[in-house]
């Protein structure tokens, strides 16, 4: 897998019969490598105030050929990925802006985030909304996200014990720099 | 739940048809308060080094009475619970020592940690092995290994941040020492 893109990005989500809220959302975009499914790719969306929060879509080069003749793109399935950034780089560059022209929106089926999902982009002007591209992701299952908890824990792990090693090496520079002042 | 033990225990993990190894076990015991399932003990082992690797056993007075019967136990169930955290105490008290009187042996069906598990206490004498008591763990479902893993993950995030906080408060502090040392 190869990653394309990894940014946290503000997003409207709606559940079932409640109401909407913002929540900050990382959504990641990889590649396949594999020789089997070639250049697949996955859109992965993560909440890192609710570790449950989990909601999948692998894209073939066949399901594209269904999603280009459903939304009426203009792109192969080559050049989708970098359109697909492109849209979510415009959302990310206006996310801090009072009103921005693009926007993400999710809405899922059920009340609570499981089942499946849309994720829109949105483009607002003065006359209508655009709905520039419509993904509709599943939920992870136990295992996934079970998969997924298991690397969030032993990358934290990691920066856990980075940072232990920097208290210690902080304490030790600066009090044989204070021993040293003190003489 | 009432916690009633939490330690890291040495534990000779052999898994069908592999070799055996050393581990580092937590077993944890909690009590449950709930009306319904009064006083029902949970057994939990998890592996700090493994995230997948989750057993558990539920014990209800019911489960006490057929594992009494079936192992010839003299006690009740009001006593087991310290019983079998002496039995534990007793190999966590010898797990450093060269050649330790009482050990704990798990034994896993299948080549990886999953189905079930037999956990045992064994005493070593000149003699014999004896076993004192032997509890047969199932391996948690996705489901519970992600409940658990959001827990570790919830833990960590905490730890992280107070090392984090931590490691500021030595910096601020020691470089107010040092630049007063310096005057």
């Amino acid at each position: 897998m190869e990653e394309l893109f990894s940014k946290v990005l503000h997003v409207t989500v709606k559940y079932r019969d409640s109401e909407e809220r913002k929540a900050n959302i990382r959504v990641t975009i990889e590649q396949s490598l594999s020789p089997v499914h070639k250049k697949d790719l996955l859109v992965r969306l993560t909440d890192n105030v609710d570790p449950y929060f989990l909601f999948n879509l692998t894209i073939s080069e066949e399901d594209f050929q269904s999603l280009k003749a459903q939304q009426g793109l203009l792109i192969d399935f080559a050049t989708f990925p970098q359109k697909f950034i492109e849209l979510l780089n415009l959302c990310y560059s206006e996310q801090d802006v009072d009103s921005p022209r693009f926007l993400l929106h999710l809405s899922c089926q059920s009340p609570v985030p499981e089942g499946s999902a849309n994720l829109t982009i949105i483009e607002t002007n003065a006359f209508k909304h655009l709905n520039h591209l419509s993904l509709r992701l599943a939920h992870g299952s136990d295992k996934e996200v079970k998969e997924y908890l298991a690397v969030c824990l032993s990358s934290l792990k990691a920066e856990k014990q980075a940072l232990d090693m920097k208290l210690k090496k902080t304490e030790d520079d600066l009090s044989r720099q204070l021993s040293y002042a003190q003489q």
